[in-house]
C-alpha cells in the first residue's frame, strides 16, 4: 500500500466566468474524487429551476447574510449582480484540519480573499476555448435575458484580468479533459515536497 | 480537440538515491509519455551488464569528458564515486525551444546547477518507502560489493538533505503509482497559468 497519510487537507478554489460550465466540471470531478468535500456557499440570490437548498447553495435572506458577516462566520463574501455570495469559515477549518480536501466554487473577489487568508490554497481558473464560445454558451442556457447576458460578459471581461493571480488555468473544451486536468493538479499538489516531508526518514 | 500548443517544452529533473528504482520508473513514464525526450547523460564510468552506449549513457573517456567541460558543452556535470556524469546543453536547448519536454536523470549537485541556470525547471526527487528498504534493494541488485553499497547509502544520506530544494517528492513504493504521480505532475505543470497565458483571449 502506498503511504498517503496527509497531515492537512488542501483548500482548492475554482473560479471562472458564468457560463463556462464550471458546475458540470465540478460534478465530473466530485464523481471521481468522492473524498473531496464541496463547500456549499451561502447566497441571497433566488434559486434557479432545479437548484436545491443545501446542495447548490444555502439560500438565505439579506438579513441573515448580514448577520453572518457581522458575526465573522464567513471566510469570504462578495456582492455580485445585486446578491451576496459567501463561504463558511468553520466548516472549511474543520475539514482541512481533518486531512480532507475542500473545494470552493467562488468568484475572483472571493478567491483573492482566500489567497490572502490561506496562502497555500490552490487557485484554479477555468476558461472557455474562446470568449465567443462563452457568449454562445450563455445564450444556449436560455435562462437569462439579453441584458443579464451582457452583464455576465462584461463581468467575465473584468474577471479575466485576475487570471495571472491564479496558480492554474484550465480550458473547458471537453468536460472530461478539464476534470482530468484538475485531478492531475490535485495529485501534483499532494506530491509537493512541503506536503510530504513527513514521509522522509529522519536519517 | 483540446488546444494544447505549447510555446516551450518543460525541463524535468529526476533525482533519487542509487537503488530507489529510478530507471524502472523512468521506463514506465516514457512508455506512457512517448513525446518526452529523455536526455542521455555522458559518463566516464564503465557500462554495467546490459547497458548500451547512447541508450543508458553516452560512455566517454576522461580526456573527452574534460574536453567537453572546457568547451562549455555541458549544462551541468559532477564527479560521483570517482566518475564524471554530465548533460549536453545544446540538445536540451533545441528540444525545449521546439516545445518538447525533456527529462534529465541527474543527481543532486547537477540538479542544483540546472535550477540555477533554468529556474523554471521542474525538480522531482524519488525516495523509497523507507531507508531500510533502500538498503534491501541495493543488496538485492547483486551488482555491487558491500563497500560500494555502504558508499551508496552514505551518499544517499547526503542527498536526502537536498530534498527540501526539490519541487516534488514521489515515493517509489509501486512503480505504476510513482509513474502516475510524475505524469500528473507534468500535466499540472502544463496547466500552470504562466504556461498558458497564450490561450487567454485578448479581450
Amino acid at each position: 500500500m502506498m503511504i498517503k497519510k496527509k497531515t492537512r487537507g488542501q483548500l482548492i478554489v475554482l473560479s471562472g466566468p458564468s457560463g463556462v460550465g464550471k458546475s458540470t466540471v465540478i460534478s465530473e470531478l466530485l464523481g471521481q474524487r468522492q473524498d473531496i468535500h464541496f463547500s456549499v456557499s451561502f447566497t441571497t440570490r433566488q434559486p434557479r429551476v432545479g437548484e436545491a437548498d443545501g446542495v447548490n447553495y444555502h439560500f438565505v435572506d439579506r438579513a441573515e447574510f448580514e448577520r453572518m458577516i457581522s458575526a465573522g462566520e464567513l471566510l469570504e463574501y462578495a456582492e455580485y449582480v445585486g446578491n451576496y455570495y459567501g463561504t463558511s469559515l468553520k466548516v472549511i477549518q474543520e475539514k482541512v484540519a481533518a486531512g480532507t480536501d475542500v473545494l470552493l466554487d467562488i468568484e475572483v473577489q472571493g478567491a483573492a480573499k482566500v489567497r490572502a487568508k490561506c496562502p497555500e490554497a490552490v487557485l484554479i481558473f477555468i476558461i472557455p476555448p474562446s470568449f465567443e464560445e462563452l457568449s454562445r454558451r450563455l445564450r444556449g442556457r436560455n435562462t437569462d435575458s439579453e441584458e443579464t447576458i451582457a452583464g455576465r460578459l462584461r463581468k467575465a471581461r473584468e474577471e479575466y484580468r485576475q487570471i495571472p493571480s491564479y496558480d492554474y488555468l484550465v480550458v473547458n473544451d471537453k468536460v472530461s479533459a478539464a476534470a482530468a486536468e484538475i485531478i492531475a493538479i490535485l495529485l501534483a499538489e499532494d506530491c509537493r515536497t512541503r506536503n510530504r516531508l513527513h514521509l522522509v526518514d529522519d536519517i
